[in-house]
């Protein structure tokens, strides 16, 4: 429905029928119009009366659009003159909007964006990750998690909130789950520290940033574990470190040649416990080289632990950071793979001269981490509950390595070799020789499996491709039917 | 309580009334004594069976030590020679490290962080920020957040989650959860969106973060408000931009001034609703300028909307990014500041030609934001909560804004000059000139008020200091007793 004003002025459109309310669209009319130049700068407009009047409208919605004019600085009123189009609204403006606010149609040529970003967006997509199919990695039994207790956690805690658990919060995180982490880590890790040492973020991904952050400036080298975690390629990557792939054999990072290869590198990153992806467990004899050429020149060590929970053969192995005694160690961990992803709660633990400086920098990146979970999480872990859950998942990962193991020599035993299935929620089916493992991986994905390519983990040109299949959130019947699919998905041996 | 084996052996020391298991300890001494070069490598080692016998064990827990011992790679058994202590444990260990687990030592002299880190341990101590004292600066009124409601919400998703709602989720955020907050933010906000350009963040920081990475390349300059908000100050300076400090006045960023400066700048960082310290609100005809100049120079506009929601005089002046037809404006939004801060969810609109660039860095920052609160909020929203939160809020923000400038008036009105109370949850009261506000604040903090001084808002020496007073966190009683306290802190006038 539209209503003409006096010749004066453009006609304007109003809808009493439209959700937008009067006073808003007349506000847009006259904004899109003094934008677009229908209406001048200097150009008189009507009063408010006369435009009621004319609009045959009431009063309010008039004064308040024209109020919110002058706030906005579209109209300005002279003493004398009236009310009129401001004059520094400059005339050649750009085009007007609409009031039905379409989304602007996007340029043609590619628009200028950052080095760091043009990099991240170069990488192949991962069709394997777009669903939560069989095999996914890292994901655990969903299903498992003991849902209940951790509802009436939830409730009684956010019943009556503290004050402390909703505002502002210590960019290290809550004390006492701090305090939790460390005993923990105490006793299930053997790292040593105090809980001032202890940040809580929001997962390894942010421990691994902040490490990159702080440790290092952009262009030093970086020993990595050929292949190694890719997570940790793109966060290292993404800081400008200058990653050296090292190759990891059956006892960890070889330590000789990457002192061969570079000596004076500011770092190494680590999962000693149970190296991602082919599951080696680094040797007392490398653990203590690599702490010695960190301490004499003064590199810095990141261990990431982030599954060493679940190990089937023998205890847990106790952490590097438990046998550096020059605080070269920086130790990180996760509780997304042990109960679930979308808490977004992991925790670094930093050397003592090092906190003031990761608290800082931590920040400057997002100030601190939600408060809630950290408090559910503490009680979770002092009552018993976490310690329970993780017993019960260790026995539910360890039978259905078990079946994965068993249905992989069944059906594909000619096709697969099965390495690093001692520990953790993952193993590495390696494909025959000459097997383009992406291109597997691809058709497995669009069969609605989600096996990561091992290729994945390579910075350099892997010598075989293989198969990243976790079993931690896939059940037994789904490890069948995955691995019969995945079957379809293998070219046969030519 | 020693127990002594024979001879061949240092002396192990094992307390069963310890509470770390006998096989730990017994696991913690063979280490330490391997590490620490007490057991060289060849030698041989005791028989499970002697070992036990000597210790009055039974055998299971020297089987289990012995099991990780070799798992670990300290010792080895070859045939015919029995167990002994590896070979390639390198004989120059270092220092054995004690079944206490006592921290190590701090060494003396400061090691080597990288320049950013260094960069942000420079600033001072914010002495202010240490407690939840009167004027704390964003904080909202946490006593009159609908905890039921929230409560009854988080229950009814957390009694039954979804898988999706508990595993690895999209950079980008939940859908549902987007399409909210597209919806609240062309009603209220005038922002044009569709749902697929929006990204949920762990707040404004990281937003900031994200801008910085995506949009520039290190080195890049920009244009920053000035004075301006220290958070954005402290996302460029980590991200390596060159920050150009471009004066506001009563109408906001001087454009004009930032064409002489800088005009081939990279971007803009701006609060054109409510400018963040001193409150002007950016005119229509700045606002034009502005998006002519970023689509002439093809540069960035960074608009952060951080708290319009709360606006007194007038009703919410429209974003910045409705006026723009070039998609040259990524804007931001915050939940932290109008519902509360431990919630670590906020937004981020990115021109659709970004949106790949933008998932992808994420991705490498954090992966994605934790999902509880995502699928919390859209009910809250949906529901109605969430708008008349917001009404209620802008009634009770009002009466304290009020009450905090009588008070200033009343007891203070010699002294302070108030400026940009119009708007928000702060108002800005320059101190005399000459007084310094960091004194002041300091002197403040020790009276329990946790007032931000001024000067931290500017690149420059500002010409005149100040302290930023919120009052959304503080009560009527609070202001009162807050501004007594206050006066305590300002040096009469000489």
């Amino acid at each position: 429905m539209k209503r003409v004003p006096d010749s004066f002025f453009p006609p304007i459109a109003l809808d009493p029928s439209k959700k937008t309310p009067l006073y808003r669209q007349l506000f847009d009319w006259f904004r899109d119009a003094i934008v677009s130049g229908q209406l001048r700068p200097g150009q008189r407009v009507p009063s408010t009366r006369a435009l009621a009047a004319e609009l045959k409208l009431s009063r309010l919605p008039v004064l308040s659009a024209f109020e919110q004019l002058h706030a906005e600085g579209y109209l300005q009123t002279l003493v004398g003159s009236g009310t009129m189009v401001s004059q520094s609204v400059p005339d050649d403006a750009s085009k007007p909007t609409t009031s039905a606010r379409p989304v602007p149609a996007v340029r043609k040529s590619p628009r200028k964006i950052s080095r760091l970003a043009a990099g991240a967006l170069s990488a192949p997509p991962q069709l394997w990750l777009n669903s939560l199919g069989p095999f996914r990695s890292s994901l655990p039994a969903l299903d498992h998690f003991p849902i209940r207790i951790w509802s009436k956690l939830i409730a009684r805690h956010f019943s009556r909130p503290l004050r402390e658990l909703m505002a502002y919060g210590d960019p290290m995180g809550c004390l006492p789950f701090r305090e939790a982490i460390a005993e923990y880590l105490g006793a299930a890790r053997a790292v040593r520290c105090d809980p001032s040492q202890v940040m809580v973020v929001t997962g390894s991904q942010q421990g691994l940033q902040l490490c990159a952050k702080v440790l290092f400036n952009p262009g030093d080298p970086i020993w990595m574990e050929e292949p190694g975690y890719p997570g940790a390629h793109q966060a290292f990557t993404t800081a400008g470190l200058r990653l050296v792939p090292i190759p990891v054999d059956r006892e960890g990072l070889n330590v000789k040649t990457g002192l061969r290869r570079s000596r004076l590198a500011k770092g190494a990153y680590l999962t000693p416990s149970h190296q991602y992806p082919l599951g080696a467990t680094m040797t007392a004899a490398r653990r203590v080289e690599i702490l010695q050429w960190a301490s004499r020149t003064r590199s810095w060590i990141i261990e990431d632990d982030y599954d060493s929970e679940f190990r089937f053969e023998s205890r847990p192995i106790g952490a590097l950071q438990g046998l550096d005694t020059n605080s070269t160690v920086v130790y990180l961990g996760t509780f997304s793979k042990v109960l679930f992803p979308a808490l977004r709660v992991g925790y670094i633990v930093v050397p003592t001269d090092l906190v003031a400086a990761f608290s800082a920098v931590r920040e400057t990146a997002d100030i601190f981490s939600s408060t809630l979970y950290q408090a559910v999480l503490t009680e979770f872990i002092r009552e018993g509950h976490f310690a329970r859950h993780l017993r019960r998942m260790r026995t539910l990962y360890m039978k259905r390595r078990g079946e994965l193991v068993d249905a992989i020599r069944l059906q594909l035993g000619g096709t697969l070799e099965i390495v690093g299935e001692e520990a953790g929620m993952h193993l590495v089916a390696l494909l025959p020789p000459g097997v383009d493992d992406r291109e597997v991986a691809r058709l497995a994905a669009q069969n609605g499996i989600s096996a990561m390519p091992l290729s994945m983990c390579y910075l350099k040109k892997p010598a075989r491709g293989g198969l990243i299949l976790g079993y931690g959130g896939t059940d037994a019947k789904e490890i069948q039917d995955g691995i019969r699919r995945l079957k379809l998905s293998i070219p046969r041996p030519t």
